[in-house]
This record gives structure tokens, C-alpha cells and sequence, in this order.
């Protein structure tokens, strides 16, 4: 369970991307909301621990109100630049059973240039959430800390087909890979999710998190295995940030309980997985807008009651 | 854990068919080998409970060799009959994920015709398994037994979609159905499992089994929802007989221990899934019959771990 006092040393970074979405599903449509990978992961990781987010936007960003929410939850805004250009959006559309992203549109903006550096007063982060992004770009970042006590990376097919050298030199350095099935498969040319699994540790991560949507997520270490069912929903509205949140919730736990113990990480699976569950029932981030940290605790108790045998 | 005293009074039955299948997978070939929801069944649930059969062959059956391998495993074969023409034959084929079977052809021969009758030495039967057929057929089934304490109930799309009537008036009288995802969703024309399970539970049945293949199996009950992953298989080799071997490792372990409470439903799902991955390694019955009850044992040690946090 979580206790009420947190540890403000065990600080947690997120590297990734603050995003405007306009996004579509069977249930409704939303236009240039607040999104990005840093800012799901923040607003996830922000139920039990506070958060210093590195991210940049254009000069054309107005959500003012929506950082002020963010703050307003001890995420640490001082690593979001500000930069000429246009903020990076995002275009996308579920249909069907929401299985997977349509992308209709992507426009980088200032995110494509991105250089993030890490201010000085950040670079003693003990926990560091490495959001998808360009793996020589999430190497640098990870450079510039001084002592992380865990490394967790992102990634996507699109860096595994088009820079697969960079991102096994940066999967060598990190402690915790977080991937889908298909990621999977597609980093190893393996089949079957285990023994893909069991290649990639070989790799350097001491644990990889396989996500597996509506069936919920693995965790497999080189002695470990455990799943986690999803959190049944009984309607998802929008699944853009599930991932994103998942981690959050996830390394929020980890930051704050400052325990990485294969029977922690199992606990922090799932809160991963609870937040996430918050975050698909509305659409951008007001799912997780209307949530409490007490229904956080209590939907655990009930995930962890539904695979108790 | 099983005890090594079986309780014969806590009689298991199980109606369904004995196939010839013709089977292709990315993994190889198999021709006119045993197979049928009963004989997996039988097979499954005979790690831990004799079993009771109920089916038909055609007077060209001749794998007595095999039969006499389901004999020496404590299935009473005294029910299953043998008719003039031909045994059932099916021709399928697995491709990509092996997700769903292809069917190629069919020939049903005597077990179109199939009227079952239960001998009056199987009427007094506790545990009941009526395989996938028409509801019409389970359900004359199901009134030639005395007083059953568990009956549960496999379908498919076809029944759905042809025999909605019949297979609701059968539903009202069953303890569980097994289904899998997608006729979830068509059995009520919801499309979230949650809510489609709760509705089906109002019809009548006391559970709720939703099998979803690698990704595990659900129980629902009124107050309950419990889920487990797919035990992680290397190879999948042939997924035909998974379902039945694994209604035939839950209900086995059940008339075994004679307990339908919520917590004993859990660990016979967690055995009806471990029997199951034995299944998949290998074609046809070779999996199960390379298998032994310390391996089923262990087995479930090690999937009951993967999900204790």
C-alpha cells in the first residue's frame, strides 16, 4: 500500500514528448487536447510520487491552464522549454476495437529538433523514464545522469526498423525495456514472446514489461515471470496515454515505495496497470482529471483480488 | 495440491464427439489421428479424475490401440458406441498466430446423427460436460441425469447464430458456460466482455468462463472476476484440443476435489489452463501423452507463482 509521506530524494525524470492531440474514436472526438508520452507518463506517475518532466513546446502553446494542473500535482515543469515553432501534434483514430492507433496526421514541430538536456538540478534522478523517441537521443539523455538507480526505455517499430544499431547500443545500458508483442517479435525476428524475451535480456536489461493491451502486461526477468489480466473496463473511450500512464503508474511506485525487488516490481505492474485503466474510460487526460488517489488504491486491491487464487 | 485418493462416487461425464483429424500447422502435418472434443476432454480431465464417456464412431474406426490408451487412464468407454458409416472426420489448418483454425472439411458421418443416450450406470453422474453440439442434443442429455451437481456447457458461433433459442433455453439450466471472446459478444450483441458476462449471467448460469487462447481464461461469477494468463509456451505446435483439454483439466480437478466454491473454481482454471499448454506442444493427443501428473503438478506451481505478487 502506499503511505502518505513521500520521499522527495527518490526523484523520478521523464524524457518525452508535450503534445496537442486531436484524436477520434467509436465514442467521440477530441481537438488539439493536451497529450504526449511525458505528459501521460507525469499524470500517471503523479498518484504516488512527483515527477520532473523534460519535454519541449512552441511558442504556440496556450494550455497554460493544463500545466497549471500538471504543477498543481508536483510535476517539476522547469525542464519544459519553450522554443519558436509550433508545438508537436498529433492526428489520430481508433475504429473497431481500438487495438490500434490510425495515424492521420503527425506534425514534429519544435519536437523534431528536440535536444533535450537535462538541468543540473535534475541530473541526480535515481529513476528515469526514457519516453519513445529516437534512441540516440534517449542516450544522451541517459549521459547526462549522474547515478540512475533504474533506467526504463520506450521504444516503437519505427526506431526498431530504421535504427535498430543505436537502440541495442542504448538496450545494453538500461535496466527495463517496456514493449508490446509485435515490438517484440520484431526486435528479435522470434516468434513466440518468451524466448523473444529471454533474447533480449541477454541484451543487458535486467527486466522487460510486454504490453499487452486489454490482456494486460508481463513481466519477465531472467528468473521471474508474472502477468497481469487487464483491468476489466466496461467501456474504453479512448486508449491514447494507456501505455504512457502504465509506465507512470509503474516507475510512481517504484520512485516512491524506492524498492525494485522482483516482488516490488510485481506491485508496481500493477498500478501501471490500474492507471492506465483511468486513463481509457475518457478521452485525453480526463480520466485521469476525475480520478482519486483512493480510487487508485482501492481498483488495486480489487486487480490483486482478481488473481488471487 | 491433489491428493492421490480419487473419489469415484464424484462421478465426471462427459458427452461430445470422437474425431478423426486430418491437421496442418506451421509446425507439420497429421492424418486421421484421435481426436474430439470428448477424447480431449477425457484425456484432460484424467490427471485427476476418472471419467465417464459418451460418443459415437463409425464401423470404420480402428484406432482401438488408442482407445485402449484412454482405458488404461481411467475412462470408462462403456458409453461410447459404435454405429454403421463413418467416424467424424475433420481436416483443418492453423496459419500466422494459430489464433483460430481453418477448416478445410468436414465430414460428420455417424455423428450427424448422433442421439445420445446416457447407460443407466452414467445417470447418476455429479459432474457433467456437455462438448460443443446442438443445444437441443445437450439438453436431452441433460435430462437423463439424476441429479447433477455441476453442469457446465460448451458452444460455438455455429449454435449461436442457427439455434439462439434452444441454446438460451439450455443456458437457463447449466451452472457454467465456456466460450470464448468473440461469442461473448455475440451471444448479446455487447461488445465489452464485462458487461456482455454480467448479462449472461442473468439468464441463468451461475459462471462465466471466457477462454482467450494465449492470453488465458476469465471466470465470472455474480461477485467474482478472476483472470490468468496463458501458461507461456516456447513452441505452440497444434492448438486443436486446447479449449477441450482445458474444460477437461478444470472439471476433472473439480469432481476430484468435490468443491464448486469461487476459490476452488480458481485453482480448477489454473489446472484446466496447465493441461491445456501440455496440449499445444505437440500434435493431436502426443502432447498430453508425453505428460505425466508430477509435470501437471509442477506446472501449476509455477503458473500459481507468475500471478502471486
Amino acid at each position: 500500500m502506499l503511505s502518505t509521506v513521500y520521499l522527495y530524494n527518490m526523484s523520478l525524470l521523464c524524457v518525452g514528448s508535450v503534445a496537442l492531440d486531436t484524436i477520434e474514436t467509436p465514442h467521440g472526438k477530441a481537438g488539439s487536447i493536451l497529450g504526449g508520452s511525458a505528459v501521460y507518463f507525469s499524470y500517471g506517475a503523479s498518484f504516488m510520487s512527483p515527477v520532473r518532466l523534460v519535454g519541449v513546446v512552441g511558442n504556440d502553446f496556450s494550455q497554460e491552464e493544463e500545466l497549471e494542473l500538471l504543477k498543481s500535482r508536483r510535476v517539476d515543469l522547469r525542464g519544459l522549454r519553450t522554443e519558436n515553432g509550433k508545438t508537436f501534434r498529433w492526428t489520430g483514430r481508433y475504429v473497431g476495437d481500438m487495438g490500434r492507433a490510425e495515424t492521420l496526421d503527425v506534425a514534429l514541430g519544435v519536437f523534431g529538433d528536440f535536444q533535450p538536456v537535462i538541468p543540473p538540478y535534475y541530473q541526480d534522478s535515481r529513476y528515469v523514464f526514457l519516453a519513445n523517441g529516437s534512441p540516440k537521443l534517449q542516450r544522451k539523455v541517459l549521459s547526462q545522469i549522474r547515478k540512475p538507480k533504474l533506467v526504463v526505455c520506450d521504444t516503437m517499430n519505427y526506431w526498431i526498423a530504421n535504427e535498430k544499431k543505436a537502440l541495442l547500443s542504448l538496450i545494453e545500458r538500461i535496466d527495463g525495456l517496456i514493449v508490446n508483442n509485435d515490438e517484440v517479435m520484431q526486435l528479435t525476428g522470434m516468434y513466440h514472446t518468451v524466448s523473444a524475451a529471454r533474447e533480449i535480456l541477454k541484451w543487458g536489461p535486467k527486466m522487460l514489461i510486454v504490453k499487452k493491451g486489454e490482456h494486460g502486461a508481463l513481466l519477465i526477468t531472467k528468473n521471474d515471470f508474472f502477468a497481469i489480466p487487464g483491468y476489466p473496463i466496461e467501456v474504453v473511450r479512448d486508449p491514447t496515454g494507456a501505455g504512457d500512464s502504465f509506465a507512470g503508474g509503474m516507475m510512481g511506485y517504484l520512485a516512491h515505495s524506492d524498492d525494485v525487488s522482483v516482488k516490488n516490481l510485481k506491485k508496481a505492474l500493477l498500478y501501471g496497470n490500474v492507471v492506465a485503466s483511468f486513463t481509457i474510460e475518457d478521452f485525453g487526460l480526463e480520466g485521469l482529471k476525475d480520478t482519486s488517489r483512493k480510487q487508485v488504491q482501492d481498483r488495486y486491491k480489487k486487480l490483486l483480488s482478481m488473481i488471487t487464487v
